[in-house]
């Protein structure tokens, strides 16, 4: 057999498919495990495409039987697991091969191995990959960070095996360090941040207007016609109108509300707080999966605090649903200008140059938070380079001027009747005070003087910057 | 000269107060700054307090001048310089001497000193001292985290420094580690959505009714007498009524709206996500002082999306200033209620058991969130020490079943005119999502489960974790 392009290392969901990718493309990929009997396993279902999969038993042979430089991928657990797959593979490797961690880890540990490597063993690359299972195995979007010579040594096989939107492949070298792990990270945050501005919309139609779950899905699926035309509301219809296989009611009036979390949203809530932009509108959503693993607490605070205007108030008029269309299409924008706020600020933080135009163009297909939206996002960062703030692009702020009046309603109407919709109220504030040019800091700046002598600037630019604030 | 008591290292504005206070009540402290020449300024403002003051013109004169074993304050600035100063004094000292930094540390630098010095030096205290330059020189409020026995040592100085509440010392040994520093940095996050929400409503008078300063402060001043007694509120009464000395009009009125920010209130948001419990009040208020500081862009915004329904909507009835001081009184409640969660976590995640009663206890005076408003969060906790969500308490959910609704329209009033209220909005969200026991996750994790496989629960228990979504 000749020698493999490429290796990968862990078989879990998203390496199977990963590996199976790449061998249905045409390239040789040597695949390892930790678990050896896993590999026979998978070679088993990779069916005609093991002609392209050589199984090794161990992290010598993978080694052993890749072309020289050796790219190698890691699929594992973010975490310790790559550090001792790093330091497992360090003793076997030269300094032109390439180990890329392809898991969701943190940019933090991404530059931190990065470092530890530099001129001490093969090259590092972070490489971020969304899609989930299916994304990994037909196509994932995948950002690419690291040097950027190891990134072209692996480009024809990312090329091959990304994600497709109108032939351009959805991945693109972002840039060096963890440029990659942090975009996919903020990705993450976005995603969060969709996904609970989805289910404020749902909760609102059935908690407010008592609508069944199938009526919910209609909606949804008739939505993703419209402007709001994206993977995730394509399957919020879908599991919308599932049935429970076992009693025939909607199957997502069985699932337990309580949501998992493993850890990007979190951090690309922590980074932009790191970095001092606002994020609220991904805060709040992670927030709510925070909450919604509180169960206990929130059935205790149910009975102390029951909902006094609980009541359906009726039918969902045609007018109304377009508000919540267009309030759900603000709260997005806001929440996508304030993750791509994120990473301009990352990217002059850490000297990265992110090109935010090609971020959004390889999310518009292969990822979760895929959509049109997404092209239309590039197209405005391309037209208007020297803004990193989606909501001054002139496209996204004609949208605004039309949509934030439907987001103001539907807030209100929640709020009202007691309905929480922490993300969609999070974008409508943060709109409302990012366009108000005189704000309310100065009285925090006076208070701040007044207690701690901290000063403050004069708007008549006099040199005075505290206030006698004990004058009688 | 007889020995010190204790000694501190750095004059600027909290070292020097804090220096007079402790020799005003007694204690002979020895003083030391880097910059030597401020520390014969500082004798001679010390005045016939100088009696107890050594100036010490080297750490080394320092270290001889104290009684053993030899307690130091550090307050140098948070970070490097306390790493320097460590550093400096480990080989003057031994084991059974004390370091206590007194500046805004990040309690993860606590750790990692208190462990560096662990069996290798002197013992090492974190102290988050709160109060500001009064606080410091008249009483502030102390919050004391490390090896108790340290503590001890150290105790009769901060109990005679530190701020009275009722004839109680406002300090206390909260628990080992950085337990000290963390309680302060959840005081400062807590500080920063108190100040928010004042801000909030000031906006509200002033944009939406269009009252002066003058005229806000009167109601400020009027609610000081009520349930919102408290020092940010009297000093909100104060800094508004204050005459600008160059032309007579409302100080507040020619300060920039650009908020200042130390990094405490971020780190508190930061530790929330760490901990995973949602703190969305404090979250809303870090990012509200991000955006204030983004005064460029903020112009842009307005005249991007200028206020459609800019108007002064009349004046302000009685009845709506009731609704504001409730909503206002929600809204605090709730931000509170977030911190106390907050440090509920932090103290099961890191063994702490932080009593959160004595925080709220050293928190009614001398730091600058003290209130009444203190003294009845120590009583829900005294009188319900296994609840750690104080919105659950008998006490604060009686408050908020009155206040919730007056927090609502006081909110749905700010939207429907553009006035942007994110900390209180985030506390109404809060709320309303807390009290929903079936929330809207179910439909997260129907969508996680979709495209990532990561399963779910159901509500009647079957052992089935996964949807057959493809189903036709």
């Amino acid at each position: 057999m000749s020698k493999a392009d490429i290796g990968l290392i862990g078989l879990g969901v998203m390496g199977a498919n990963l590996a199976l990718n790449i061998a249905e493309k045409g390239f040789r990929v040597a695949v390892h495990n930790r678990t050896a009997a896993r590999i026979g396993a998978f070679l088993g279902e990779a069916g005609a495409l093991g002609e392209n999969i050589i199984g090794c038993q161990t992290a010598e042979a993978l080694v052993e039987a890749i072309e020289r430089p050796r790219p190698i991928i890691l699929m594992v657990q973010a975490g310790e697991a790559v550090d001792a797959q790093i330091e497992a593979l360090k003793p076997l490797l030269d300094p032109e091969d390439i180990i890329i961690d392809a898991g969701n880890a943190n940019f933090r540990d991404t530059q931190r191995r990065m470092r530890a490597l530099d001129g001490h063993g093969p090259a590092f690359v972070g490489m971020g990959v969304s899609g989930g299972e299916e994304g990994a195995r037909h196509g994932p979007s995948i950002m690419v960070g690291g040097p950027r010579a190891a990134y072209e040594r692996i480009q024809p096989v990312l090329n091959a095996i990304a994600a497709r939107y109108e032939g351009e492949a959805c991945q693109a070298w972002l840039g060096p360090e963890g440029a990659g792990h942090f975009v996919k990270t903020i990705h993450n945050g976005i995603e969060y941040a969709d996904m609970q501005m989805i289910a404020e919309i749902y909760g609102f139609l059935r908690d407010r207007h008592g609508l069944p779950a199938q009526e919910i899905a209609a909606i949804f699926a008739r939505w993703n016609e419209g402007r709001l035309n994206s993977y995730l509301i394509e399957i919020t219809a879908a599991v919308l109108s599932a049935e429970d296989p076992h009693g025939g009611q909607p199957l997502v009036d069985v699932i337990v509300d309580r949501a998992g979390q493993k850890g990007t949203g979190r951090w690309s809530a922590i980074e932009a707080q790191t970095l001092g932009i606002p994020a609220t509108a991904i805060e709040a959503a992670v927030a709510a999966r925070g909450l919604s693993s509180m169960k206990g607490e929130r059935e205790a605070a149910e009975k102390l605090f029951p909902r006094e205007n609980a009541r359906q108030v009726g039918p969902v008029t045609p007018e109304l649903l377009h508000t919540l269309e267009q309030a759900l299409l603000a709260g997005k924008i806001v929440a996508y200008a304030q993750g791509f706020a994120v990473m301009a600020a990352a990217s002059r933080e850490y000297g990265w140059s992110l090109p935010l135009d090609t971020v959004a163009r390889i999310w518009r297909a292969g990822c979760i938070i895929r959509s049109q939206f997404l092209g239309e996002i590039a197209q405005a960062f391309e037209a208007a380079p020297e803004v990193d703030n989606l909501l001054a692009t002139p496209a996204f702020a004609s949208l605004m001027r039309e949509a934030n009046g439907h987001l103001r309603q539907a807030v209100a109407l929640g709020i009202g009747d007691g309905i929480g919709m922490p993300a969609l109220g999070a974008a409508l504030a943060h709109f409302d005070i990012l366009r108000r040019g005189r704000g309310t800091a100065n009285l925090i700046q006076a208070q701040r003087d007044y207690f701690g002598a901290h000063g403050f600037d004069r708007t008549d630019g006099l040199d005075i910057h505290h206030g006698d604030w004990r004058q009688v």
